[in-house]
């Protein structure tokens, strides 16, 4: 529970006042596909992860998703096309549309969306659904 | 109009799928203190701006405000403390926490909240207050 402490206090400034480092944050797990909050505004959380090979179809009906990328190649496929995007460039993923990332070498990103969002979207639980609201 | 036009095709994907760089946006402005919006997701938008030396104290009643650095070094004061961000750091100023960023050189960033945030926040429109909703 120690992400949680650390994610509350964060929260409400109990803690001095510190600089979110995204390095640091990523520093600190090796799992790929495995999204972990780093910080929340209002009812949003922002998330860092590691993803390397091909996800699968998902979309979200109830929200839209935003990519950035931090390091690395990541593309993002869609039934109709698909965007590169590289280090210092985002996307935005439209609410209901299909989209699979996929990455040839280890891309680290971060992912803005509403608390509650799982990473499989819409499709049954499977086992490529991550834990949900996990702190780092 | 070229701006919205932009924003509304993106946003509606009638555009090819393009990925948005920070960098590029930059380059298309140099007024300090004037934020642009680049994307946005449900009803948040995301903003790029340069800033330099002081900007004035104020708080976002309604709103936490996201702000990460892309580019130099950004304080942001607060009543009973300060933090410093820097290249790939970020920190989210809560709801009604009164704060003022301040930068000794040009620092770039990108700047998370709802659509329609004021930069001036609480304060009666001043001097200080950019236009909102300026797409580039």
């Amino acid at each position: 529970m120690i992400e949680w402490i650390v994610g509350f206090n964060m929260k409400d400034n109990i803690l001095s006042y510190k600089a979110i480092n995204f390095e640091e944050k990523l520093s600190l797990f090796s799992e790929q596909w495995s999204p972990k909050v780093i910080a929340e505004m209002n009812d949003y959380q922002i998330k860092v992860a590691k993803i390397e090979g091909e996800f699968e179809w998902h979309a979200h009906q109830d929200t839209d998703e935003t990519f950035i990328v931090l390091d690395g190649r990541l593309k993002i496929e869609f039934r109709d096309g698909h965007v590169d995007l590289q280090s210092g460039e985002m996307y935005v993923v439209r609410q209901g549309v299909e989209h699979k990332p996929v990455a040839d070498g280890e891309v680290k990103i971060l992912l803005i969306e509403p608390r509650g969002v799982i990473n499989t979207g819409d499709n049954a639980t499977d086992a490529r659904t991550a834990e949900n609201d996990v702190w780092i």
